[in-house]
Parts: C-alpha cells; structure tokens; sequence
C-alpha cells in the first residue's frame, strides 16, 4: 500500500515544481483507483496545482459487457479488501446489500494471503440470496487474456478466484439466457 | 419506455436478416442502458445472433471525476426512475443503502412529472446519513455544457436537479478539500 502514497506523493512534488504531470491508474482511478490519494495529499500538501481526474472504464462495467447485462439496474459495489477497511464495516455491508436486491460487483476478492473476506462475503450473500442466483466470475476484464464464466452463487467458493477477478452477484431477476447474465428491468417485451 | 423496445426489436431484426447492426447507447450501455434489453429481445426471439457489448464510461464514473474522488470506496448506484422499478423498492434500497454506510450515486433522480422519488431519497437519507455530508450535482456528465457543484445533503431539495443530472452523496469519510469531494480511503498519508 505504502506504494500508492509514494506514488502519489511523487506525482505532486513534481507538479508543484511546475511539471505537467501525469498518473496513470487502471480502470477508473475514482474507482479504487489513485485519483483518491493525489487528491488527499495534494490538500495536504496545500498546493494550489490544478488536478483533472480522466474517468475511464470500472471493472464492474468491462466484466458486466462480457457476461450480458447483469448490473441494468440498481447495484453495489464493494471491495474485499480489508487492508484499508475494516473486515466488520465490509460484512456490513454486504448484509445489507445482500438484503436490497441490487446486483453486487465484488473487487479484490482474494489474494494469497487474503482468503477469510470471500469465504464471510459467501456466507452472507448465502443468508440473503438464492443460492441459484447466476454470478459471473470475470479475470482480467478489458485486458489480454480476459476469461468469463458464469455460474451460480451456491458454487461461488469452487471456483479459481484471485486479486484480478471480478464477481458479479445478480438480484432476484438475473436469469442466464444463451450464456449471458441478464437482469431483466421490468420492460414488456410481448409482442 | 416502449421506444427502448420497438428499437431493440428493430435492431434484433436487422441483425437477424444478416446485417452488422449497431445500437448506440449513452454512458455504459449495461448500466441502465440498451445493452439488457437487446439481449432480452435476442433470447425471446431465439435468434442465435452474436451480440457483443462494449463497455463505456457510466455517470458514476463521469460524474465523480469532476466532483473529485466521491466513489474511491465502497458504492451502491441507485435508480429514482419508478417507470420500471416500484417505489417501495427503490425506498428499500436507499434505506439499506444508507446504513451501509456506502457512498450513493443517483441517476435519473427526478423528471416534471416525476417528484416523489427524489423526496423520499432524501427523507430516507437523512434518517441515516450526517446531514452535513457533502453531495455532488452534477449535469451533463461528460457532454457539452456540464456543470458540478459541491453541497451538503440537508441541501439537497434546494438544487436545480432534473433528468440529466447525477447526484453523488459521500459517506463518512467523505470531504470538501479545495472545491473537491474527496472520499478518505484511510491510507496513512502523514510523512
């Protein structure tokens, strides 16, 4: 993590010494991204150096296009992580975004290290959702080597899960139509 | 609503008769836009046609980056629009929302006709959420003529707030530094 402040702390010294700077964040950096760290320490810093935020492309967006429509309508979105966030305050909310019926995006849901917040984040999805409910399992969204499966929430654990997945939980109207997630919004589609 | 239909139908069709067809659609076609439907209408009309989705740059996303970094955590994107979606559902949701203690995004928060939704998000809101916690409005994300100004949440009914306007609410790390909304990700920055 300490890299991130560094980075961050780099990327203003050199601004405020009157250079056009640039930092580059995967994804969109207001997502998870830097654009949250060079701000707080461009304030802290006191430097009055204009920052432009460039927004690009969340993973929850790039993994939904390759598995169908699964976020159409209302969802979550909340990262495993619990290096910057406390593993109570995540549980948390996934209790009650499991309770709501939106879609929920999950980031970070693993690392080597890093196992306990997927196996709590099942078991309460589990309390909530129908364990029948299609989730899609994408790595590498957007990138060389992007995979997407789908499944269903009850086989959430079988599957090879690590930093560079993105889990896609779909609500009470995901249904998996010709291999793609589709969360239907309500339209009459009848003729 | 039935225009969103009768042009996914219309496009379902085209394809079907072995043209290349386009569907354009604002901000991330997955996000409430016409990636769902089309592939709702493709599944009803059994045509094996291949649909590919590319990805875009939702209003979340545009509408952050010029408030600053509002989303840079934990985020649940909500609908006011009640065409499709029931009220009592979307009150449910921003009531599990708001105890999450989540940054909130609203799209399509209110239209001439349609009022009752962005009222009750806001009575729900401040059930839950510190009143002063800084909101973003923002018009025309990315387009032409886009405006973003920074308030606090007991302000929110006082806004000029239509159709094309994202509100993003903060949570409780959330706050106004230099005209920007910076959601505290709880890096250690000090030296």
């Amino acid at each position: 993590m300490g890299k991130e402040v560094e980075r961050a702390k780099i990327a203003v010294m050199k601004a405020n010494e009157n250079n056009k700077v640039v930092m580059v964040s995967s994804g969109d950096p207001g997502v998870y991204g830097m654009a949250g760290i060079v701000l707080e320490i461009a304030a802290q810093e006191k430097t009055g150096i204009p920052i432009e935020i460039l927004p690009g492309i969340t993973a929850a967006s790039a993994a939904s296009a390759l598995l169908g429509a699964p976020l159409i309508s209302d969802f979550a979105v909340i990262s495993l992580s619990d290096l910057l966030t406390p593993l109570e305050k995540i549980e948390k909310r996934l209790e009650l975004a499991s309770q709501a019926d939106m879609s929920i995006v999950l980031y970070n849901p693993k690392s080597q290290d890093r196992i306990e917040p997927l196996t709590r984040a099942y078991e309460i999805m589990m309390k909530y959702i129908n364990p029948d409910t299609p989730i899609g399992i994408v790595r590498q969204a957007g990138r060389e080597g992007q995979t997407a499966k789908i499944t269903t929430l009850k086989n959430l654990l079988n599957e090879e899960i690590d930093m560079v997945t993105t889990i896609v939980i779909g609500n009470s109207a995901t249904k998996t139509v010709n291999e793609k997630m589709i969360t239907a919004r309500g339209y009459n589609i009848t003729n």
